[in-house]
């Protein structure tokens, strides 16, 4: 049985696998992350929940050095290598029309949602909103697969849907490099987190 | 040792536990939530990573039906009666001064932080992305925590705003009914998700 460590359901190797050890790797191994593994993935990020199931979060993998070359020069400087040898990248990006999938993740309010999403200014910032929770599980979930994410905003991201999204309906929230650890993958120390008294209160 | 289905790391039951069989509750029982969980659930949230470290989320806990109720009337019909008897109700909130935090979150950058986010508006829309990527983060450590998470979009934010938090530093980003769950907690049906092949592409 998996060691559970009061009060949590949570078994300990859990914790650790999904946040108490897991760090945002800057570099790594050139062990391919494959289809099977993206795919295991998404089978998780699926299941979270999303405002009226809306799911707007689209995923572009890069793969080859020349799609990944496209996005590199977009980028931070300080972003450029770990971009450039990660065995594969991918652009998380909204959905800006999402409700048009009302059919299929609404079937009984379709109609319904397309209306209230009429307003593109409207479903550009429930969409992000929505994508950007979805974010987060993608990077829980590329951790339940036992690989390491490297999440970056560090880069133009005007430039990076102009190379990549030229009608304008995506829009990149988050760029995630995946795959094993390599040598040196962490900073050395832990940047400081915020404590319990400094997030929560209670009224 | 905890069952693994290859590919994923995670075993099968922490996978269940927080994504495959974790469904949005929409009744609960009138069990407690103590502060002991929430510290354990913000003791995983906290090393969710953020851009820069930032951690711009925060957490508004309300418990008393006095607290309560000052929500409840800003909330869409449908949402009223599960948030008036859930044992614990979260306002999820974006800090939109996080960077005044910046020596407690990345001290040797502290000084080059506050002054790229000098910008409400910035502050703004990265603090809302950052949070929301924490939200995510949050319902799943609801869940690590044997909870059932209920997240509700559906309240006039601005109404919420103005009546927790008056000098319009915290902005609400999502509301969270926090519990174990009732009789007939869930929509007889899961909402369908999208397939592999609308949601990931390869370049």
């Amino acid at each position: 049985m998996p060691h559970v460590t009061e009060p949590l359901s949570l078994d300990a190797e859990a914790q650790d696998l999904l946040f108490r050890e897991a760090r945002t790797a800057n570099t790594f191994t050139d062990e391919p992350v494959t289809e099977e593994q993206v795919r295991a993935i998404h089978g998780l990020v699926k299941y979270g929940p999303t405002a009226l199931n809306s799911q707007p979060l689209r995923v572009v993998l890069l793969r080859s050095a020349e799609s990944r070359e496209r996005l590199v020069r977009h980028m931070a400087e300080g972003n450029r290598a770990k971009t450039r040898t990660a065995p594969l990248t991918a652009i998380l990006a909204v959905d800006t029309d999402f409700h048009e999938k009302a059919d299929t993740f609404f079937p009984d309010r379709a109609e319904r949602i397309r209306e209230s999403f009429a307003d593109p200014a409207v479903r550009q910032e429930k969409g992000t909103f929505n994508a950007a929770l979805q974010a987060g599980y993608f990077i829980i979930a590329v951790r339940a697969a036992g690989l390491a994410a490297g999440p970056m905003t560090g880069y133009d991201s005007e430039a990076v849907d102009k190379e990549f999204f030229t009608d304008g309906r995506y829009k990149t929230v988050l760029v995630v490099n995946i795959g094993r650890p390599g040598p040196d993958a962490w900073f050395p120390r832990r940047l400081p987190r915020l404590g319990y008294d400094e997030v929560v209160s209670e009224l």
